[in-house]
């Protein structure tokens, strides 16, 4: 197997499936999941608000500072996906911009999410064209090293591979591994369901205290109720 | 005293003063005061953009990714309180959402201040319920482990007791203790008023090194005018 | 050469000339350079979107938490300049606010750039006054110690000079010495113009890998087409 | 109360009983407290290594980069005092060095704690006089800023009254309040024989899955073993 | 597939093969199986200095702040393994302490690698215990929430499934997957031995512009050697 | 001028003036030019304890993972020089390690000093080579990439030009300008003598509040002394 090398050919969710997580967003997909694979906003900022996107994952792992291979994976990546950069280290650099995201877009690329930097915001809002990325800024790349496309990469500390499927709003981004997407999806729906349900009785004045059955557990974990007094 | 309890019936600053807070901001509160009791939006981030907001804390102190003590400080909360929760180390996780939002939104709540993490910002933001956050992440917490509601946090580096007043905009978190609100939101008043006053001025063309007198102390401190010369 | 001092009378890149880099943004002036200068959005952080300016520098060096100097800059400031504040050390401050901006806007100042902190920022955005910084905080400072206005200063790894030109946008900040604002503007429009071509060659479908040549790039370097393969 | 002040006379607990927690160390002594009151090792890193102190504070709420302040508090610290210094923000000066540290010394300070920055470490390491802090860096300071001495500061995110404890090691620094020292010393006593019990039969093999009953709580949290299969 | 789950019985590389490895060190077994895995010092830092350790990994996916499946995991493990503790976010708190420790040395475990923190660091050191650590803190934690042991975890951007070779020194931890071993160490030794000949001719008075043919490669890039004029 | 060049005969601070200023200590320089130029310890770590040098700097502007132009840098450095290597952007990568370090130590270079990262710590400190650096992490470099020997850098903050003499110890990093050498080494000498008058003051007894007459300035800042009361 050669070290940096361009994979074609792996498998992926399916598009209708994919596609169908918008809906849901990162939290609760992440939450139906069992509470995993969410690569959070504190670190992965969308540079727009109210964008909600899901598709297939293109990944590429690349050297700091270098954007040879997310010209690679452009030529790769169609309709429905979404393009997800790892650089080897943190690298504040604007790695793609608009003349970048213009290829993504032509080619019905969902989005773009990065831990690595970005630039030309401002374009790419006005564009429509959504991104999430760990940094913002002009500084350029050069295109000089190798590196990889469609290799399991790791981002954040969740794994993503080729064809998995990627949802990412103003929350962050969550993966869905590509074998597990039918089953979390129906987990996604049943959840936000029932969670229409609580709003509801939420808007009607119940509180969770007893909608969630939680007298018990503070009860059981030894908290008491005291009145104040003077500290 | 127990060691996790939900302290109930603590003085309060009233509900009037309060809310007055809002028009003069955290900026100018804090500086009322004597420049003290600010807990900076630099990381402390409003998740909306121009939300200015004043009302009576009701605190939290919890695990790091549990959530268990804001359903039970939900209860506690009522019209024109802020939440205000404390984790007790660095916790990027999405401690509350929409769902909590609309039942603290329901209860006349009027934000919610935290040194933790938030998720949901996009449905907050159109619900119009204000909220400040360290972080943003979709990540889930758990109901499991106890902690304590309206006792003494502290907020990056601020002291928060229950019934203090929290003023919150986009410079950030001021906090007035409950038993000095009348005399700081009159000093606020005042500076204000005066400010209003130096900005006619610098409106019309004056500078502050004038309005200020700040010539002599430029003179006092040994700081010269000189021409330039090539360095 | 007193320690600290106000020079005045130093060397300016021409107004015309400083004006003009707006329209080409920080990232397409940074590459024009060679890819130097930029001080990237990553740590300076518009407070506002879409904002893009350019002009001549005004730089202050002024003591963590006071700005004193600020206020003796503004004087020194007037139509056409960018006031460049940089603290001795990380301060998360508001060092200026709507007051501060009030004068700077009156006098005919583009913006304000600070590796230090800004607050008011809603006040600034409804004004209209563009403002970069790397804190947002409502805490203010003092009027107590000394510095320099109009001497060469470091921002964020960049060297400004007074009278360098200052271009600013979404992406960050880029610095043109001032000696070569002529040579980097042209550079810029070439680069522009060129960019325009190419876009047109994306929105039609063509791909960089052909655009830019990368396909004997990646041949060299060794990444090899493979076929998927269970991992 | 003037707003900046020197405060004399406080409460302080016993010299011997705040002499005697350097034993347990800070991580027995917070446990002991029921897990709080710890400013860990993660931001106040000792310059040392192996040093174990405990005294009563002596408090600073200083300027960031002005060490004015710490003159006043060194003149008020004597015998078995450690003195605590909180810059108002963020400061990576060199509040004290060598000189300073002396002073200390020969006043029989037991040691210094800082969320601030410190020099000299060489020296002071020579010397014997241990600290703690948060920055290291030979950026000298001013003395120009008025603050105050034995009010109560918040120690990374610790609040610390003048008179309370100060237990430091290299696990980081736990605050013992004042009124409670006796109470948490006995409890740290009576958890240090509990552990020198548990070291023991675990130097004899046993485990805490059994010393500590474990099995139960793993199974009623669902928990399970499972063989390993190919992932 | 239980959630929650200990795996016993899986796949580990050979003893001895694992043991090798600690003599090549973090640096150069990363760059012997081509620059990867290398989970950096500048996060994961060691609490001793000049320990260099290479054994089978352990896995640990625990929650913030709760050490309960460490416990669990220090059951599984034994002669020559290393044991990997993962939080689900960053987390500053002290995990394990010198009891744990003693459990694990008895158990013949050759050290300790977490990207959560750690205590006690003196008495390990003293114990002669290895560990490496992103956090140190006296902060303790709770056994209150399930986890996994033996499962695969992302360690600062690398993936360790349990039995892969950890490799940890001063320069940090890398990951070696148990399938590649032999390949790996055979590799390392090469690289050590060619080492052993370039230090040799460096001593020498030889530069690495003629021993590695770096003199074409600057031309080829367009470095070009000038004199000094004034700038 | 080329953009990337190797600059040979730049004028350089006379040898025995740059050897004598190890001896007072990168803070007590740092003081005698005015509390200016200190690239502080907070960010650039020493590797080793008590190691002090100084010396003439020999610059290096390099790519983030590329250490290509150190070993031209290296061909340019002899005796009484020390190395200073800045990427262009935070990269924590091993730039060089023991290998490099032997070829600098045989052509007499007093040290390394980095705002990017280095490997081998253990066997640098074992040979007796100093380093000072922002990152230490295993993880190796390419040399791929043109950059530039002996041009001004910019140091965390500091500008260092090639022949400008670079003290370093544990309290961080100073930079003194070829042209100051002589006057700034006599100001060190000076301060130092000072000091050690005032540190005998200091053993005997006397405090610095009244050595350095503070309590004026005290009084004039309106600090006051105040008795305790109950808070």
């Amino acid at each position: 197997m050669p070290n940096h090398r361009i994979v074609t050919g792996h498998p992926k969710a399916g598009a209708a499936t994919a596609a169908a997580f918008a809906e849901y967003g990162s939290a609760t997909v992440h939450e139906a999941m069992g509470r995993i694979n969410h690569a959070g906003a504190h670190r992965l900022k969308p540079i727009q608000q109210g964008a909600a996107i899901s598709g297939t994952a293109v990944t590429v792992a690349c050297a700091p500072g270098d954007n040879l291979m997310i010209h690679a994976a452009i030529e790769q990546a169609g309709e429905g996906d979404v393009i997800v950069v790892v650089p080897t280290t943190d690298s504040a650099f604007g790695f793609i911009g608009e003349l970048m995201g213009t290829q993504m877009q032509v080619r019905g690329v969902r989005g773009y999410v990065t831990s690595g930097g970005i630039r030309d915001t401002e374009e790419l809002r006005r564009m429509g064209f959504p991104a999430w990325a760990k940094f913002v800024s002009g500084e350029g790349t050069v295109k000089d090293t190798p590196g990889s496309v469609n290799v399991p990469v790791v981002l954040e500390g969740v794994v993503v591979r080729p064809g998995d499927v990627v949802v990412a709003d103003d929350d962050g981004v969550t993966i869905v591994p590509r074998e597990r997407t039918e089953e979390v999806l129906e987990a996604s729906r049943a959840r936000a369901e029932k969670e229409a349900g609580t709003r509801k009785r939420y808007q009607a004045g119940e509180v969770s205290m007893d909608v969630n059955g939680l007298r018990p557990v503070l009860e059981r974990l030894g908290v008491e109720y005291v009145e104040w007094t003077a500290e």
